[in-house]
């Protein structure tokens, strides 16, 4: 209830508003003795920072993390980690304008259930908030890592220009500064991002790909790891959509196209196809996860729109400033920080399933 | 942990194998006070029953409904109400030949996560514990009613087949056998069934739309109401992907043609299309919710295909016997059922969102 | 909310009323493999099942379990076990006269919150409720024996009759209806039920022991072992309070003679005494847990008492019936399984408090 | 898990240890539209800090707060709410003896479930924790108030010293530092104090009285009110025992004597006694809420006490430094606090008990 806490085991709770003081999340049931430093997480959280290439807003914002708690001389020691990010000095002015709703923002829904508005930004609703996620996704990643789990994450597609899976490079992922992993792909997708910068904004695809977690992770019926994946996922602001595998396209094919075979190389159980995206039944199946994220294009537009004032006024508004193009240049590092923190609290629970490995720990 | 509870406030939690004595459902949260009957819910669980037309499995099971607990003279009693079907008499012969790892399905990870398997069948992995979620489901349409909320849901897709949105019929939906709104879309498909039928299957699409939802229902950040609706959707066994809206095909446009531009009327703040699928930043915004489920094809199919018996010998293999053709026919009822559940609980959650009116209520 | 669940791996949901069709639990997150079988839980149910003495109610109640999932040829699944009890035929006609609020009873309150009573009985509120919770105990003694730990619980007091530590004989628990572990003070309480018998009542308190916890079981701060071991006594009817250890005792000495002073034995470290009651800092300590239950006398008696009828007339009522002299005589074995299911809990949680312990089970 | 969130609606989670750099806390769900200050929690939060009086340790803590979040001009916006403390700057000399573990505190047993110790203090098991819960409280209690409902606690006794219900003086609790509401009673502890002081140390009780609160607030089976209270009073460190209204005494009475009659005084009904400590089956039943906290001695005592070292060696130790004589004297503002956010959480939840109100609220 009020959202700002996620997971199971591994739980972390996010505050702080677009425009306050700070922002922070507090991650708790960490495992003891995981080493962790704060250069590690900055590294990781400069991944979302913008202002690093034309293609992300110019806003500057230094994030510059801290940690307040849970670390001792160098490693987790199992107390809640508190890691804090000041924000820039805020500047009232700067927002004085936003007194109207802005089309694809929450600035009227938010109206409604609070009876309220923070009318200096998006508060909680804004891309801003996501910093948290992504301090919490570091740590996540961090003790993925002593699991010998590794994560990558990039952008697929941006408005209709697609990365090829021929021409996949993972070292291009972070060469170029739209994350795609193929060359041609970014190309494109630059120059239709200059033919609407200023004035119109995309929307895109990422891909998340998880490998290294065993067969067996993951809980029945309600709590299948896809269900958790998603819910993940689409709390992650402006993604509209998410699937698995093979995913929206298996819906086209016959059973006997999508279902993945399976065989016994005279070692392991091995699947012929990974149709499944390393997920059946709700449970790991031994193949790479691999899900899709979804994003709208950016909502604030320079382009004129139509909306209504906080005095019911109609207006026609255009929403200058220093906006992202597109979400998914920025938003790829939060789908894979919210992977790997719904990754790992599962991983954690899979420890409780069976009897005999829980008397081998205990006795 | 360990997945058989949904909700917060409205909360279920379903028990229950394809092949043991009986399915339920623990319902604990329902108000005091609201009408409910056995035949009423009985009525709603006959939706997902199997046998019903040659587009269903021909396994036949009556699924009669017996509420145990909660409900006092017809009316709920804020006691957990609880409701139970008996299975038919489980046949363990039927399934003596499920010795193998079938592809598509949960046999191999449930063997993993609990060294164990119960092989009369899927178990908890098995459609048939979707009989609870419908149950459920009833009763939270129900308490939806009291509050002037109405869902409808239909198969959107099969295979290519689509319902044409010009050619929607709401009095389709439980006129044809494959709950299509569009009449020719479901002649095309029924062909298209026929031709596989015994043999392979199909995947397909479920749509699910709820009207009535005042504006301000949902949470911020992690709990926004889609990421939730999302987690429901996906929790169904055999969905690959959920979307919302204009939802996968936003990510193609530009900002310009996504956002809904809003505008009052006189008497009510309004939005001129509906692309975000009723929900803006997590928190509904006055529009009809608008999802759609992704269906995977049925696992079990009459062709061949390749798998590893329990001794890790390589097989060939062929599923006979009364499969569903596609899961969608019986798994939209489904989907509106997870989906009343979830809007219920989010509406009853928004309650407290405000100083102002939790005073009124109180004092 | 709405309190029909506890626990968070090992997690129990219950149903039913005193008077409705039946009663049961579900048990989630019980792991896989486990022996359950029902004459276990039958033999363990019976011991709080009333009319076995001249100390307890004289209704008869036969208590028949059934297990109706999560438990396939003598083993725990991995799914949700699901056991049922059938109640007597209800005759509604012997609760006809509950038409007014009974002192010490819920019914005014239940009446306040729901705006509706089951007015057959106790509805959620009886103590019959507990027969779901001594099912669930029974199961995780059985987890906990696999762990090789121990409970012993019984009857510490009756009214201001005392066992005595010195007159201690762990064999007298079942021997004497009263379940007292001091013959004499059996003696003296019987003699003490004998004078109310049939118009007055007794209250009494309950101990309950726990051996072979390792230390380290428990979470810091607001989920201590003893805050969530108070909650699960506390949730019992008729407990008005607990304490641990040296207890209440304990506010009246100093800290030199309430802290157990700690040596190495040149094997492990050791407590000299335990004054903490086996929990320190909310968290095991390697001695016994020990808790007390305080109950209160039973409130239906059936000497005069002054209430209120449902039309608020003033009345004078005594109530007749098959009441027990005291609680404790039936509730000591809640207080057992209450205590059983919160310890299973906890050392299923405390397996993932460390990286090390976690990488040494997965990698 | 892990243990530093608390409370379902208005949730709170704690953060920091007692020499980190800070400490803080996140209120989630705390409705939008409160008025909210620093100087209101400030003051508050004062009630707690130590060095006010001989009565208390010398070590000086300024707890100056800050708030961070979830509150824009002077209101609570609905977001969460992030409140910090700096600590002191910590001198890790200070601590350097800490290498031993010290009987009565959590030490040794930390070291055992995390396999490692933060040996600058007790990390999270310190008192100093309590200073998050008590900001949290302020604002539960700051809600509290615009629901008319009103809190009170003190320091019952210290040691075997009783403050007398007979003298019981409310305008007494803050004009003496034991914040004891008997004159006299204060004056004999304050003798025995000075006795122990520098030596030894004193256990004692707290009371906490809640007015205003109406019939029906709670939930049945195991989240009743007294259940819950029960958990967040003994979540306190130092507490080994809780009970309510005639409490631990009733066990020792008839049921005659303990029974609340009820009667119609033409306005409404009313309790005759309120023995309950008004809460009856759970649930609220219009009596003031009374309970009764058990603190034991504060386990650091300069008198000489038997320990290991980290080496294992058998050690004689005196723990010099600024102690707290007895925990009650700063520990009954945290009992009222974790009361506070007990009762808010719990006045919340109930709003969703009736169809008919929920009808009212969104229809």
């Amino acid at each position: 209830m009020s959202g700002s806490s996620f997971g199971k085991v591994f739980k972390i709770t996010t505050w702080g508003e677009s425009h306050g003081v700070a922002l922070g999340v507090v991650i708790d049931g960490c495992p003891a003795g995981l080493d962790i430093s704060e250069s590690y997480i900055q590294n990781y959280a400069d991944k979302r920072r913008p202002g690093q290439s034309k293609f992300t807003t110019k806003r500057t914002e230094s994030d510059k993390i801290r940690i307040l708690s849970g670390v001792f001389k160098g490693k987790s020691t199992g107390a809640p980690i508190s890691i804090m990010v000041n924000n820039n000095d805020p500047k009232e002015d700067d927002y004085k304008d936003i007194q109207y709703y802005r089309p694809g923002h929450a600035d009227y829904v938010y109206d409604q259930k609070y009876g309220f508005r923070d009318f200096r930004g998006g508060g909680r609703s804004s891309g801003r908030e996501t910093v948290a996620r992504v301090i919490a996704g570091a740590v996540a990643k961090r003790m993925l890592k002593e699991l010998e789990i590794e994560l990558i994450s990039y952008v697929n597609s941006i408005g209709e220009i697609l990365s090829s899976k021929d021409n996949f490079d993972k070292s291009e992922i972070f060469n170029n500064p739209l994350h795609m992993p193929d060359r041609k792909a970014y190309e494109a997708a630059a120059k239709l991002i200059n033919i609407n910068q200023g004035i119109d904004s995309l929307g895109g695809t990422v891909e998340c790909i998880v490998k290294g977690v065993v067969p067996g992770v993951g809980e029945p019926v309600f709590e299948k790891l896809d269900a958790m994946l998603g819910a993940a996922i689409l709390s992650i602001g402006g993604v509209k959509g998410v699937d698995f595998g093979f995913g929206i396209d298996s819906t086209k094919v016959k059973g006997s196209e999508n279902n993945d075979n399976l065989y016994y190389d005279g070692t392991e159980l091995k699947k012929m196809t990974n149709n499944s995206g390393g997920i059946t039944g709700g449970i790991s199946d031994g193949g790479d996860i691999c899900l899709r994220a979804y994003f709208k294009p950016t909502p604030s537009i320079a382009k004129k729109q139509k909306t209504v004032d906080k005095n019911m006024n109609n207006v026609d508004i255009s929403i200058d400033g220093r906006h992202d193009p597109t979400i998914v240049t920025r938003g790829f590092i939060v789908v894979e920080a919210m992977t790997a923190i719904t990754v790992l609290d599962y991983i954690l629970m899979s420890l409780l399933s069976r009897v005999d490995s829980i008397k081998s720990i205990i006795l």
